[in-house]
């Protein structure tokens, strides 16, 4: 994955699937069932490795990603946030004195379970496999904060930055601090290269998109460049649809996520020359297993052959998926080398 | 508006807005307040009719929307819908055999309340205005048809087509029909003109977009044209973002829908030559008002000035919107006017 971030383009593309350490595993199952909360899984180093590894036993991916959650960072900020079973993830909406109240950085050592988890799996990871780390993009991360959970179309916090830009950029220059300081903590714990998940970028008109998601990021992927100059980073702006090339353009992402609605041949036309892209099997397809998944597999490699790419879904692996699926999914991808 | 649908650029845009007959409106709740259900008040003539009109009567649209529901068509071959107050539409999720059962035509009768109050709104309106008659495109219908009710990426339709894709072709099929027969009745009982809703073209993949939105609206138009031959049909494919191109050339549409996330300046570059474009005001921009509805109504009609487009919402007015942001809306729109 290294060599694709770094310029290359491979025959046989590199593979992970986003959330690949979830509930879709047995495996994973069983290690959740015997802690207490979601929360106190992401917190415990030794937990929070194996479960990270786990998908990396039974495939043959290319990388593995930190098991944690986006919302770990309003909750070093000195926010409530639980984990609500079946339901996702609740929180203590902020308010203006909330947002006032905001600490310029981490809460000290609340984040270092997730640092100590990074070392951990790095440790015992094969040296050919890549460890991604990760963060909420600003934008997202605020989305849940004003809200306090997730919405159809997170209306609140689009709300909220309509009427009172200047309050919600302060939440948002507070989110891109620590999320620099976070991604950094991250690599220097040992983490190959860092993605920002922009899960809700795609409910952004243009003129809010760049003022939410496109600016917030660059200024990420600048602070965290200033640290380690080296950083790999990937960005996801889920739904970005044509301002996508903007975002590539303009945030300095060494790689783009496209999700699964996005052509991928349009999309590689507009920005395949200046970044990696990475995606974008729609989820339920790898559900659905069959003729649908051999095709949607088929359809994608030839979209990216010759091109600077790494095979994911387009969001994230759902729980329903069997088991046998991503098998074959790999199995598809790995014969894609000429 | 017929102007623009006909090939003319306005320096003033026509102007309405999608949903405006309903909750942000005190006459509207009124009148609903008085009838036990939604559905008695779609299935109504005199009341539909009177709800149809209020908006005009405040505001200077350039056009009525029938005041109705895409789940009337379901409900027209014989399947539950209900409606519940605050949750949203409950419909009888359809299996296999429910689809094997579907009727090839509206069930008689069924929706002549509706084209009454098309009439009775034609008979009302100024002849100045156009009157608008709509549809669920196919797939919207059949996503809630086949999942019962909303979801938040309407995943029971998405894997039901992926599983079983011929089963699903006759879901659609019948959906094309009924369609057809519906907005044919619609422009022969006084509709100057239909729109086609397709809510969740969105979350299709190119090839399901292909599948289940492209062919079957281009069936829905060719049907219409073929007893309608000047038929006026605006598509809104919300959330089709690069597709939108590929929509447009390929469905036969006279006028496109553009939702807020999407740049109008981009797809005015790629379609705009083609057909009229319509949108796409962000709703919750007109919800905050104050200097982001300003800036946002001038970037529009400064992205369309020159080019055949409609002024409106680039999804349904939602119920919170305060009234006099709507009046200064149509100020701003009507002062384009040079």
């Amino acid at each position: 994955m290294a060599r694709v971030l770094a310029g290359e383009s491979l025959d046989s593309p590199p593979l992970w699937l986003m959330r690949q350490a979830g509930r879709y595993l047995p495996e994973y199952r069983e290690i959740r069932q015997s802690v207490g909360s979601f929360l106190e899984l992401c917190f415990t180093p030794k937990l929070a490795c194996e479960v990270t590894l786990q998908p990396l036993r039974r495939f043959d991916f290319d990388a593995a990603i930190l098991f944690s959650d986006i919302l770990v960072v309003p909750l070093a900020l000195g926010r409530q946030v639980d984990f609500v079973e079946g339901e996702g993830p609740r929180l203590d909406p902020i308010d203006h004195e909330g947002i006032d109240a905001l600490p310029h950085r981490l809460m000290t050592g609340k984040l270092d379970p997730v640092y100590e988890t990074v070392s951990l799996v790095r440790e015992k990871l094969d040296l050919s496999k890549s460890l991604i780390g990760f963060c909420g993009a600003p934008w997202t991360v605020a989305t849940y904060m004003v809200a306090g959970r997730s919405t159809s179309d997170q209306a609140p916090a689009r709300l909220f930055a309509l009427r009172e830009p200047q309050r919600f950029r302060v939440l948002i220059d507070r989110l891109v601090s620590v999320s620099i300081e976070y991604l950094i903590g991250q690599l220097q714990a040992g983490a190959d290269l860092v993605q920002i998940f922009d899960s809700w970028a795609g409910i952004l008109g243009e003129s809010e998109f760049t003022s939410w998601c496109i600016e917030p990021t660059r200024a990420v992927v600048a602070g965290v460049r200033r640290a380690v100059p080296d950083a790999r980073i990937i960005g996801f702006p889920k739904g970005a649809g044509f301002l996508i090339e903007r975002y590539v353009q303009e945030t300095g992402v060494d790689a783009v996520g496209v999700d699964w609605t996005e052509p991928l041949d349009q999309v590689r036309r507009r920005v395949g020359g200046k970044v990696a892209m990475q995606g974008n099997l729609d989820p339920l397809t790898l559900v659905a297993g069959g003729e649908a998944l051999d095709k949607a597999i088929d359809d994608i490699l030839a979209s990216m052959r010759g091109s600077r790419f790494i095979f994911n879904l387009g969001h994230g692996i759902v729980p329903q998926t069997p088991i046998a699926h991503v098998e074959r999914l790999v199995s598809q991808v790995r014969q894609a080398k000429q």
